[in-house]
Parts: C-alpha cells; sequence; structure tokens
C-alpha cells in the first residue's frame, strides 16, 4: 500500500507515521510530506529513513491513501482532487468535517459511515475522545444532556505548543522570569487559558461549538443538547474532560460502568480507594481513552451521570483515529 | 486590638498577617502561634518582627480575635472554649463549618450570620470563590440547578503544595527525570488529578461535596441542586471554576453581566476580542474573583448561563475573607 503522510514534521505527522508502524499498516511505499522548508530533510520511521518531500498534487499521485495533518486551507485546496483521483483521504483538520457529503467518523461509533468513501474527515480532538465514552452510554441510557469541562493539554497546538510549554516554563523555574508566549494567546506555564481557538458572536470559541457540532454529527444526534467549556492547562499531549451527563432513562453508576468497561477504545480506570482514577500521567501514550470518577449526579435526579475522561490528544484525538479510519476505508 | 494568628508559618497563615496589614486592621498586639518545631524562629510582619509562640490556650488568654489556620483537630480541640473565654474566632478549618450553631460566611453574601456571634466558619476555598459570583445571579435569576468543574492550584494543600508543584516541575525539566510526590496523591507536575480530599461513599470527593454542602449553608438554599468536579492542576495558587447555571428566571449573558459588575467582590474580565478573561495569570494576589466567559448555555434554553472564575486560593479563597469576617465581627 503507497501510503502518503501530508504535514509529516508536526506533532500529529510524526505520530501518525509511528501509529502506522505499530499497528503494522500494510505500508509498501511511504512518503513523507511537508512544507518547502523542512523538503530533503530525513525522517526516521519504522519502514526506514524517508526524505521529506514538498507536496505537490503530481508527488501525491498514485497514492492509495493520504493522511492529511495540515491546514483547513490545504484539505480545502486539495483534499477533494486527491480523493478524485482515487486516492483514500483521511483530514484531520476541520475544514471538511461538518460538509454534508464528507463523513465524520469515530470507528468505535459510526464506522457505517464509511462506507465506500475517498474522503472522511478525522474529527475534533476533544470531540473523538467524549464521544468514544458517550456512545455507549447513550445506547444504553440516552442521552438528554451533556456538559463538559475540558482540561487541554498543549500538544492541541501542535508541537510548537508542546515546545513553548517546555521553554516557558524553564524560564520560570530556573530564571524566575515571566513566561512569554507565541503560540498561544497568554503564557501556559502554571497557568490556565480559557480560550481554544477563536470566539464565536455566541461568545463560545469554535473549539468549544466544534464539540456540539462534530458530536451531534457522529453520533447522528442533530439536536442533542452539548455545551463545553475549553480550557487549556499546563500539560504535555493529554486531554482531560469533566462530565457531566443527563440521562434519558435512569441510569446508576454501577450499570454505566459496565456499559463502559466492555465498550471498545475505554478503559476504565475507576478504583478511588486504590486512588486510580484518569490522569495525564497515566493516559500518555495509551491508545484507550481513560474513564473514572463515574457517580450518580443528582443534579439530574436518577437521571444524572458524572464521568471524568483522560485522552492522548496525539492518538484518540489525532492519529490514532486516523489510523483506525483508514483501516476500514477501501484501498488501493 | 490584641489579635492571634494561629498556624502562622503555613500558606495561609503567612497570608492572613499579610491581609490584617493591607487592610490596615486595628491591630495593637499581633501574636504568632504555630507547632512546636517553630516555636522561637522570628517572623517579620507589617508589624515589626514577632517571635513564633508555640500555641497553648494560656498564651492565647487575653486576645480580641483568634484567626486559626490549623487542622480541624486544633479547631475541634480549641475553637470553641476560646470563643467561650470572650476571644472572637474565626476558623479556616473544615471542622465547624456545618455546624448548626456556628456561622459560614462569605461576607458580600451573609454577612448578616456574623450577628454577635463569637465564633466563625470560613468556608472552603472553591466555595468561597464561587458563591462570591453565585450570590448575585441567584438575586436576579434565581438558581436552579449548577454544575461546577475546578482548575485548583496546588497552594489548596498549603506551602507544602506549592513547594511540591516547583521542585518536582524542576526535576522533570532539568534532570529529565520522573517526578515524585509526598503532598499530593500523584505526581502534579504536568499532569491533572480529579482527586482533592478523601473519596465520600457516593463516590464524589469531600471537596466536592463541600462545595454543595457548603453552598447552600451560605446562600440559605438547603435544596439547591448542586455539583462539582474537583479537579488538581499545576497552577500556584488561584483556583478557576467553570460554571454551568440552570436559573429560575430567563437569563441572558447581557443582564447576567451587569449584574455582576455591580457585584462586590467580583471583577468582570470579558471581553473576548480582547483575548481577556479570568486567568490565574491575572488573578493572582487580587482581592477580588475574577469572572468571564459569560454566554447562553443552550442546554437549558433561555435559562442556561455558563461563567468562568478565576479567584486566589489564598485571599478569597482563605486569608482574605477570613479577615472581612473578622471586621465585622464584635471585637473585644
Amino acid at each position: 500500500m503507497r501510503v502518503g503522510v501530508i504535514g509529516a514534521t508536526g506533532a500529529v505527522g510524526k505520530e501518525l507515521v509511528e501509529v502506522l508502524g505499530k499497528r503494522r499498516f500494510p505500508v509498501t511505499t511511504l512518503k513523507l510530506f511537508a512544507s518547502a522548508r523542512s523538503a530533503g530533510t530525513r525522517q526516521q520511521t519504522p519502514w526506514g529513513e524517508v526524505a521529506i518531500e514538498e507536496f505537490t498534487p503530481a508527488a501525491a499521485k498514485g497514492l492509495d491513501l493520504a493522511l492529511l495533518a495540515v491546514s483547513g486551507d490545504f484539505a480545502k485546496a486539495h483534499a477533494r482532487a486527491l480523493a478524485a483521483e482515487g486516492v483514500a483521504v483521511v483530514d484531520n483538520s476541520s475544514a471538511l468535517r461538518l460538509e454534508p457529503d464528507v463523513p465524520l467518523v469515530v470507528p468505535e461509533v459510526n464506522a457505517d459511515a464509511i462506507g465506500d468513501h475517498k474522503l472522511i474527515a478525522n474529527p475534533n480532538c476533544t470531540t473523538a475522545i467524549l464521544v468514544v465514552a458517550l456512545e455507549p452510554l447513550r445506547q444504553a441510557f440516552g442521552l438528554k444532556r451533556v456538559i463538559v469541562s475540558t482540561y487541554q493539554a498543549a500538544s492541541g497546538a501542535g508541537a510548537e505548543g508542546m515546545a513553548e510549554l517546555e521553554q516557558e516554563s524553564r524560564r520560570v523555574l530556573l530564571e524566575g522570569g515571566q513566561p512569554g508566549h507565541a503560540v498561544f494567546a497568554h503564557p501556559l506555564p502554571f497557568n490556565v487559558i480559557p480560550q481554544i481557538d477563536s470566539f464565536q458572536p455566541n461568545g463560545y470559541t469554535r473549539e468549544e461549538m466544534k464539540v456540539a457540532w462534530e458530536s451531534r454529527k457522529i453520533m447522528g444526534l442533530p439536536d442533542l443538547l452539548v455545551s463545553c467549556t475549553a480550557v487549556r492547562i499546563p500539560t504535555f499531549r493529554v486531554h482531560a474532560e469533566a462530565v457531566t451527563i443527563e440521562t434519558e432513562r435512569p441510569v446508576t453508576p454501577e450499570a454505566a460502568r459496565a456499559v463502559l468497561a466492555r465498550a471498545a477504545g475505554v478503559k476504565v480506570v475507576d478504583d478511588p480507594a486504590q486512588q486510580r482514577y484518569p490522569m495525564p500521567l497515566t493516559a500518555t501514550g495509551q491508545d484507550d481513552v481513560e474513564a473514572g470518577r463515574i457517580r450518580a449526579n443528582p443534579v439530574f435526579g436518577d437521571h444524572g451521570l458524572d464521568i471524568f475522561l483522560c485522552g492522548d490528544q496525539l492518538l484518540k484525538g489525532a492519529a490514532l483515529n486516523a489510523v483506525q479510519i483508514a483501516e476500514r476505508m477501501r484501498l488501493g
């Protein structure tokens, strides 16, 4: 299988190459594309060293699969054309996620939507981590309202975001200086920034609205009442989410725990007596989304449930989900 | 006024001395008490250097005011006896907060409850920061449901917690090593710990239940539906809170913003276009609780409101509120 990773030098791009290797994706030829600036440099991969190429439509011809980890503008310019030429495309940007003819897929939830489509959108990281746990609960208890507060890692802003957090944390701790910022709107070390992406007229950020828009599309619940407060915190690569759910039918923590325990893509980590619950420390580098702190929320009577999720933003929140989609597409 | 600070060497104790000075509390004699270990050492105060004494009931005799920043066990052993001897006592521990004969006070909310009481409990930090913003919204719109997710700083675990975060962050960044932990249940640097205080049989932590129990008592709403997910994150001294409210009467963000803008103890920081919203970076060392990200939450139709709060855990969350209480007590 001839596979191309576009945006191969970014945080998600690098993770895509790793995930392809770990999952023994049947790669015969791997092509890595990035900006002109990186072209010519070489990158270690599970299939040996590969030279980075500058992307051109001509250079991508003949690919069976293109994994796009680049901007929405790039996706708008090239994704449909690639798919029209027979290349299976998984796009990690937000540009096409809400297009009616482009399935938006988390395989554990709606793999059926893939069908014969040659262009599939990979959801927002927070959304992917959320719906993998929400969908089994929806099946078992129905969903009426979902309220999410997030604790999002620097990796959501790419390798530059992670580097800025590390570098500026050092500045604070070593030089006792004021941390700077270029990637984030404000300094992130030892701070909390309640803004991810740009603000919408309704006062929500695009990140917060993506959680609503995309969750509804992936779960096929266009009227689901869902809100989000999306917050950047000084962690490296795992998004945590505090989720309050009002279910349609009565729910108990025990029943919810049993449902999540047999859900694909979810690992129940919920043993308060042993101080075991989801944390970035344990969820980093893990494929499964950790779910814990499962308890009845009396604010919604016997229809209320609280859960706490931790998912690796670069894996289930991005690269892993993209490769899981590709595994289910008709290639070649 | 003869004032004693008990637990003077801790994070809250030191802040109490600072706040007494800043607010020009009419101190004539300042006595500082701590454990036997610290006795004899000297501490700088706005009233000159003061020698730390080991607390004994005899040594506290003759005080007009005792500010307790020590354990619940200490409060149980000594608070009522001190008050019975005529010393006005403000206790920062959780031991007496729910006692029916001990008012639990946030002055902006229920200063009336102080009356002639000689013993007043100072609430949990997260609760104090929350209710100072909730009460004006309650007055204007009524409260039906309140759902809170917190982003709590290391200072909630005292000076030792702050020191551990700093020291272990250095270990990660400088030595590339694994962070250790003694104060927190898990390493805190670049991590998120969804546990503060011990677990209750219902799956909530005591910290989470304190927010429910204490908010109800302070606001005089014994049946308020309120839930909390309390999460420790790697920040130093400001607690952030994502708050979703269902009001009894219709609410708009504009109306809520106007209400909060004239509320005592609250500073509206809510200008998304200028990327201005509450953050630990700006709320640190500030008396007022920052409130922002004010928006309609459609999950509750036209009765839904989201706000984001940041309050200095050592000030409004502890020392400032205690001194504000003392200012309203009958002393001497």
